[in-house]
């Protein structure tokens, strides 16, 4: 994925007018002259995959247009504790007034990405792919989600415009599984994809028989049933575990034999990654 | 604190407006009958410390005007597993498409309040008060530090605009401590509090002599340090330990007579508290 | 299609403050007295399906709240000449004030469901659908697609975010349809269809032998090879005709048995439906 | 009339985002390298009068700053099927993502210009003025106008502020055709223009002896009676006709002598200009 | 003149949030309980005219919806000292913190149409009017020739779209007085005023020679010379007289027989009026 | 005090919006050719102290990236009546479109630096010090309170959420002023000064005798008691006096021994400083 620079400007520019307030940094500039210059890397602290590099960035360059950026690591990469990431020269003030905003971006997308990354490593080989969810901090959903890809995840659906996913209460309203499928098939848009939530292996088969879902999500299931859910499937559509779960149960769902596994802590629980800014005034 | 309502309305309807993309929520539209109703309750699934109410509200009357709500919970309360926080009847559609964009609010802020929380009761009887940080999420800072104020901590400032923080690389331009006191108080306005950051007990002993600010954050000192921090100061101003702080070594810091701990985990670190909305169509 | 209340009062908002300029209705404001009332009906001028009913009526509500209104006619109803669409009571003023903006998006919308209802009226019985493309009116594509969507056709994906079309430039880079399909099968969220675009039998061929694709766009072809298309297909996706398709040619497309044909006109070049609003002071 | 960059900026970017929704150009980001280059060339698919290049341009640039463009054609230019509008090299992913909305702009106020431009060839010689309405489609209004004005058309009033047109209504309100232009030519400022609208020459008679109406409406009238109402004005001000005005009628009223004929279907009913961008990736 | 409830809102929204800042009045949230109710009176604090009520009220209206407010003065109305203009009962909490917005928009206002209602007062019985210019403050302009008009003034132009001003520099471009207004006459929509400034005598002949500008701004001449250009006018146009007028100034200005006189202090250098809210908790 | 680049463009911007009302200088853009240069400077014509010019700059800027400018002053010089303040030379269309934006923000900034300074130098070598209040025109405050710095006065809190101030609302409600500050220092941040009004020498006691604020603001006070007050509270919190403040009372106040004197009037009612763009073309 690429974040659209348009919307990189949006949010960061945001970001830098909440922190100012009413619009300026006090302190900053009180003893900080106009004129002087600063140099500075961003480091990490901890270990992890570094994301949201072009956000931080982007901080300093909408504060102040006279800043020098060399990058030292990508989006991805796996850095190590002290690593430099990047490094910049500029005014003094303008990198005292944007380094919070850069980091929060920084370390907040990159404990996504790394999170994301501990359930990928986690059930290697496996052939099941992580995925993330719609429980994201509001706001912020497509730059997390950025960061789920980065950190080895796919993505789920981005929104509620972009893909059909029908879920209990849904079903209750349309009166059983095989109504609200082909209601949903012959009303949606021939370019958006079904997916429907189950909570047993009886309602899987009724969507495997209805056959007009692209996607099953088997709800809060065991690996067991899973595996026999898998079975069930047989190839026909893509089966997505969900609910429950966490680093330590992830590979017992991957072997299940699952293709993906969502997992709202992704993005709701993921602790920042420490990165820093030292700077040289 | 109390949140204002213009805010209220204006992130809730961002949230909303970023959920549904394109304009719709796909699926509902297809399956939910226009006039359909349905009652829901929002319920804990986890004991934790309740926050961000009336934002999951606004996430429902925004969506549409025809929701009756009750609230049985009120921000600030301990509520257990299963407990109803609050319930609602009105349009079905409505309440799936606005379900998750209140879920992420009240989740988000109330895990925030929990674990606020943890850190106040760790440090109960010590005279000590937590407080936040400015290493928050992007965007939701005013709703985060109402949060903290929610979950027992106290919050310190709300951007660069609000307060002094004279940091290292401010006391290297300024040439020293003592100079960068004597300048600051000469130019700030006079309701304007100076805060000073110093890792030594000689940098402390320099803020001392100078006596011009109103509270000196004490950065990465072991909680020996702190006491004899403590000690030299002598009630002439306000207290602050920052840096590694975490859940097992608050207390012991908190033990130094500090009069606050400043814990950026608070806000770029909380995992989510697990709520739900339970919907009867 | 259900559309948003907040995407609504964004757009006639909008629309109110670009016609109001400097912030008045110059004429009525001196001409009008503050208190007088008027009564007024929405009336068809010509044949056509109504359309954008709740953006006319939400440009009243939105310039004054002391409007009373009564529906005489839904969206998707075919109103015959001099038919009434709706009536409404309140301030001569703001009645005055709001009429053209209503009048512009009800007229707008009303010809893209009729031009898109006389396209679906020509193919009728086929067993094609209508849809429609990107091509709109920048600001306008939620409320065009809706249009088309109240006129009888299905929509085509609403833009670049939420279904994957590969055109000849993405095949020309990729190397070839097989690889270009194989990369984004591997790489796409598994929520998101993929359809691409061919100009040749042959070039369909390879996407049937890849077997990734959801749809496959039948660019510019004969319905000669449509139907030759259709075949080689066998309902193993999805198929859309696209180019150089208007009323006279679109039965002929339709009976080569593709699923969906995709019209630019529908929201690029609809005439309006004349519909005013008789205003009795 | 020069379109002003703060505004073609805010409406392109606006463009962009909506083309881009959550955020991104899916299909290009999974299959263009991020350093792959492109050239191309946006070309008239039908001859017609160019409008709007600057819009289409900027939505390249918007997306990218590295595109370099040659401009081989200008606004208001007649341009024959087949010509080269404007080259550009640039990034291939960009270039695809910003494509359609360049376009859409484009065809779109081309389509204006030329409809525009047929008008005005078939009154030539008459000494009459085409312009347009208020009747444009809600956000593109000064944009719409401007195409109007590039097509060689003249423009009425840009809103509900910057000119009175005392219609029916109010002088129903107003009690008579006098009393409405008296109180109007008392309240005004003196740099706003007051026009009227009659529908019989009787009423013509009465702005006629009131003397303070700038320009006067002749609504839905005959050649005939057009005629008779130019006589009768005697140049003591300018004269409008409106009305029932298409392709086939406009010759014969502007005829009549009237100084101005205002037509809605330039700006509600143009259907789009056909231009392509031709890629070479 | 009316303000439009949209462009109320849009601002008093602004002010509001810009006074709220990170978005409290802390002072209030600490010290008023949430349940608290207050009364209060809008009072002149000196002899004025009063202008800016419904933005005053919005204030409160917009902060709380609780408010029962009476009113007691109307826009335009001459306040003495001592008088209420408005009393309101509601949320205590909420009164405080919408005080000072509506204040500021009050005085200011009121200021203003105080000011105008000055030089009004000064010419009174001369034919002239006085009028304002477009040095306005930012952001506030409508309002500020809203409280213009309140005062009993007239407004010249509200941006530089709705009439033309013809200054020195415009002229150097174009040649000469004749060729600038030639040319603005042949180019210029019919729905648009044209003015032109001059500054002699031999300058305003030019002018009257070409007979196509409907107003003519005399800038910086002596009452003598005015007296004198308003008899080589001789009814032709409108006269407006401009620059270094004051109250002291301004009568013998408006002797000399001009229809208008144009004054950039009314609303760039008014001082406020006067206005508390006394408040009963 | 630094204005941030990213409120600069803001506040600019939407002043250049304002002027353009649908977007276009109509009689720039008639009379002078795309291509025509002019040179321009910007004059004093008045003695005063500037304050704005990078906001003027920008308005510039903003309009057109084709302006080469020279500054001749800063922000803060005392400048004489036909001074030059910069240079600048662009293209002549966007120099006479941008012109009226770029002086009403630098006119009316300068007017307030003026004015401060005025205050100012009536105190000089009383160790006093003039600051502003929130008695500001709604939109700009933060830019008048930079005007207030620069002409040498302090800045007062800048919103309600950055300082608390304690009024008689207030006091009445918490019953006492000793409740109101113990309540007020027991709740709110530690980065949070506190500053109490009060109107007697009786209440100022109250106040000492509680000892927890930092500020105490003594309203309308006569110069003999704020002397009594000064020695009251004998330098143990800052002293502020306010109400009935003029150039002609502010001397004798000063000379009570108040620290501070807040002055509403310095940027509720400072007449504009006369600054021009001589125009070159």
């Amino acid at each position: 994925m690429q974040l659209s620079n348009l919307h990189i400007e949006r949010i960061v520019r945001m970001a830098l007018e909440e922190d100012l307030g009413h619009g300026q940094d006090v302190t900053s500039n009180l003893l900080i002259p106009a004129g002087a210059g600063a140099s500075g890397v961003l480091r990490a602290r901890q270990d992890g995959i570094l994301c949201g590099l072009m956000l931080a960035l982007s901080a300093f360059s909408l504060t102040d247009i006279d800043f020098d950026m060399t990058i030292e690591a990508q989006d991805g990469d796996f850095v190590k504790e002290g690593q430099i990431i990047a490094s910049l020269t500029g005014p003094a003030r303008s990198m005292l007034t944007a380094e919070r905003v850069a980091l929060n971006f920084l370390t907040h997308l990159s404990g996504i990405a790394t999170l994301t990354n501990q359930f990928v490593e986690e059930i290697k080989g496996s052939g099941c792919e992580i995925c993330d969810t719609r429980k994201t901090i509001p706001g912020l959903r497509m730059f997390q989600k950025y960061a789920v890809s980065i950190g080895g995840g796919a993505n789920h659906r981005f929104g509620l415009d972009d893909a059909i996913l029908i879920k209990d209460n849904h079903i209750a309203v349309a009166g059983s599984i095989d109504e609200a499928l082909n209601q949903v098939k012959m009303l949606a848009g021939h370019t958006v994809k079904i997916e429907i939530e189950v909570d047993t292996l009886e309602q899987l088969q009724e969507v495997i028989d209805n056959g007009k879902a692209d996607i099953v999500m088997l709800d809060n299931m065991s690996p067991a049933d899973l595996k026999k859910a898998v079975k069930m499937v047989d190839g026909r559509m893509s089966t997505e575990a969900s609910g429950g779960v966490n680093l330590s149960t992830v590979r017992a769902i991957a072997e299940s034999g699952v293709d993906y596994i969502s997992v709202g802590a992704l993005t709701h629980s993921a602790p920042a990654m420490d990165i820093a800014l030292d700077i040289d005034v």
